[in-house]
């Protein structure tokens, strides 16, 4: 059986929801950043790099978002979570893919995560103060851009969803309302509806 | 036929050289960026985001390196750049290729791009000086944990070695001394001899 390792107001909600919404058969195990499990010796040893998601099969252990949701669509293809036999819809779906976990979460970590890029408390303060402006951008961007509507990819829901869903609940943290972007704040309340989702929203409450 | 949009001194580098790797029918586009061209009309209409790599086939525009490597990988299927039929093995691959997007590039942008998150310019100095830090734990773990030899998933050459290579050459420039990293060093000597890698390095010169 598959393992999940995630920790509560992390990206692992997306592999979290995907796997639910596969009808995966996996265990979740919960790492508890409040002790700095995710540093701890055992933890390195699942993944070096001290973070979550990360996903135990019997063949190893797979790490990043985009990598673990594609997994969990490619062996789970009754769920239909993503275009697997069309390769140009497919990349598609992974440009949006990688645009969330290179720039718009990337974006988001300068304001709880400054350390990764600099050290000078005035540099954190200052990378904190422009997050309001950075995750706005990438927002209007996917609103103009990139959501078709209703779900990220058109009529069909993806493992795009799951992910765009998690880093939208992060956008009153961040400083934004979410309402100058009506379209991906409709798509968050219709993703919080989903049984699957409530489901997983409760096991990271 | 495929255009291929690109700018010397970026990321576009590791796509251009899997199409010449696939033996892909091509044609390259050069965007100039010292008259700013991607952020000029023309080029926003191909790429909203104002950046490079952009792929345009006959179906649509493609951006971010992980997705139009995967989408050459499984348009060319002879040329075997990928385990497309091993779903673990490729999610291995796409761990490693989301890494070099969501962390390493990252990482390396702070030194030249700090203004995407900061704008007072002490912020963005000390930006800067922590790169060669953070660059260098990057590599180190890559070197470490992830890079299998003498390609980086093992025996056989796929879409994450052109990815590594692109950022290998960046090192020196981020303060960072390759020697450190022998694998990876012997990695990128090894993938500059190569015929395709040499042709793409003199369109890039």
């Amino acid at each position: 059986m598959l393992k999940f390792f995630f920790a509560p107001h992390t990206c692992a909600l997306a592999s979290h929801i995907a796997l639910e919404e596969a009808g995966a058969d996996y265990q979740p195990v919960r790492v508890d950043f409040s002790k700095n499990e995710q540093r701890g010796a055992d933890y390195l040893k699942i993944n070096p790099k001290g973070r979550v998601p990360a996903l135990a099969s019997d063949r190893g252990i797979l790490t990043e978002t985009p990598a673990i949701l594609l997994y969990i669509a490619q062996t789970h293809p009754k769920a239909r979570l993503a275009p697997l036999e069309d390769a140009f819809e497919l990349a598609r779906l992974q440009a949006f893919t990688a645009y969330l976990c290179s720039t718009v979460h990337v974006a988001h970590a300068h304001r709880m995560r400054g350390t990764r890029w600099a050290d000078d408390p005035a540099a954190i303060e200052e990378m904190k103060r422009k997050v309001p402006q950075t995750v706005s951008d990438c927002f209007a961007l996917m609103e103009a851009e990139m959501f078709k509507g209703p779900f990220v990819m058109g009529e069909t829901f993806t493992i795009a969803d799951p992910y765009l869903f998690t880093l939208a609940t992060w956008l009153e943290g961040d400083g934004v309302d979410p309402a100058r972007f009506p379209k991906i704040l409709a798509h968050r309340t219709r993703m919080s509806e989903r049984p699957a989702v409530a489901k997983v929203l409760a096991a990271h409450g």
